[in-house]
């Protein structure tokens, strides 16, 4: 393993204007929520998406390989001169949210754990906040840090829940099985008096219906990508940067593989027809 | 993407010893069922063995991608001067065989696909042999291919079954959830008369009782971890090149990452403690 010297790495600067688009990156295809729900509150705005698709499930690997990924899905992404990157991935928002933000140097970054965090600390009443994600996000413990670096007050009860990607990615939505799964990865959590719940892995908001159901009524569901999207338009507008087109176009989709189930994945996540999709190389 | 042209890539040659050991790779740490097995048929063998975690699974991705990754995994044993390799991967036996063979020149190489078809087809009397795996490995139409090649007259039922590798990582080997996925994935198989059934991917081992029990009393089980050590057996027997030593020693253990349950998986596959294990790049 090949152990990058972060800080050796130059910025990668480039003039921006308006025009310029966002981009937004994460491991596979998850990320295709942030992009729908920057659509819906920037409709005007270009968006690149990188996906990871080669190189997918960033949340059970370690450290040190997440942060070699991170720094190659930015890389690619720079080459499209944004304006902004949005880090739709928690895992890497958790991880290596550093090395994104050394190599864009003056381009803002908007990772969706803070994001994430920021909305469910307006939304807690009692402080008692819930989070689930992936192994690698949990365990990082990034969430009850961003969440209490905000509000050191705030009790933060988190939770691993390593089979709601493979589930959400089989299309198993309201499934029993799915049921029974997230009955047990909910249960410990239903008990710590938490009126607030956040989705911190990108793929979550497809299986939104079951974990509500789960965790139970009178619960505040935050959906990172939400979130984002609703930071992303404030910084937008207070760094002048709103594209002023009335024109709206698809994102321009990266991928690192073609996986067969694509396109089914793509309209899960979207809810719309496949558009075009570029096939890029990560090594 | 960089299509690599493998048919300009020069073999890799290297003299061979009765103690040169013998290579196996996967994707992740499925293949380690095939080590269990090689070690149990094989006692004095030394074995090197190379698992793609910074990468796995490659069950969803594409053509294109498993087969540059089987390259990059073939080109990291063939350090290691091997006297055979193992392809414990079905996904590579399936979809870049090719590719492995003509890395490898001289050196003989054994995948499971082929050896777990050969010992589905001496087991079968009623000539209906039943297939599982994953999404590559079963679009791919490989086992159905071996199994033809070998005799025309079998029909062949396959059925790819995506959760069967998530839920053992997870280790719910016996968990409802894991019931009734399996319940769904096996109904259709079950009505179509097999009397052997192939467990095509090295991690439905762990999930064998739950499988046994879906699919009904009287279907053969044929585990290609079991039918590929037994190649291996026969193959080294006949080549001379049994090792002569009266020492066993663990595995040589190679990973492309060390994700955080590893010593976890290690112990849910090998039901050993870990012995040390060495982290390799990918690129």
């Amino acid at each position: 393993m090949t152990v990058v010297n972060f800080s050796d790495i130059p910025a990668m600067i480039h003039k921006v204007t308006p025009e310029s688009p966002i981009g937004i990156f994460d491991s596979g295809i998850g990320g295709l929520t942030v992009v729908k729900a920057v659509q819906a509150a920037l409709p005007s705005e270009r968006i690149i998406y990188f996906g990871d698709t080669a190189r997918v499930p960033y949340g059970p690997k370690s450290q040190v390989t997440i942060r070699k990924y991170a720094f190659d899905d930015i890389a690619i992404l720079m080459r499209y001169q944004p304006k902004m990157i949005i880090v739709a991935c928690n895992t890497v928002s958790a991880l290596a949210l550093d090395v994104v933000e050394k190599a864009c140097g003056s381009i803002p970054v908007i990772g969706v754990l803070k994001a994430g965090a920021e909305l469910a600390v307006k939304a807690t009443i009692n402080n008692r906040i819930g989070v689930i994600g992936t192994q690698a996000t949990i365990c990082s413990n990034a969430y009850a840090c961003a969440i209490n670096m905000l509000n050191p007050e705030i009790q933060v009860v988190s939770q691993a829940c390593p089979l709601f990607v493979p589930l959400a990615e089989e299309g198993l939505i309201e499934h029993p099985a799915t049921q029974l799964i997230a009955t047990e990865y909910l249960a410990e959590i239903r008990t710590k008096g938490i009126d607030t719940l956040v989705l911190g892995c990108t793929h979550y908001p497809i299986l939104r219906r079951v974990i509500e159901e789960t965790i139970g009524q009178g619960i505040r569901i935050i959906d990172s990508a939400e979130a984002v999207a609703l930071r992303t338009k404030q910084l937008m507008t207070e760094s002048e940067l709103l594209n002023p087109s009335l024109k709206t176009c698809p994102p321009h989709l990266l991928v690192s593989d073609l996986p067969q189930k694509f396109s089914m994945l793509y309209q899960l996540f979207m809810g719309s027809e496949l558009p075009d999709v570029e096939l890029v190389d990560v090594g």
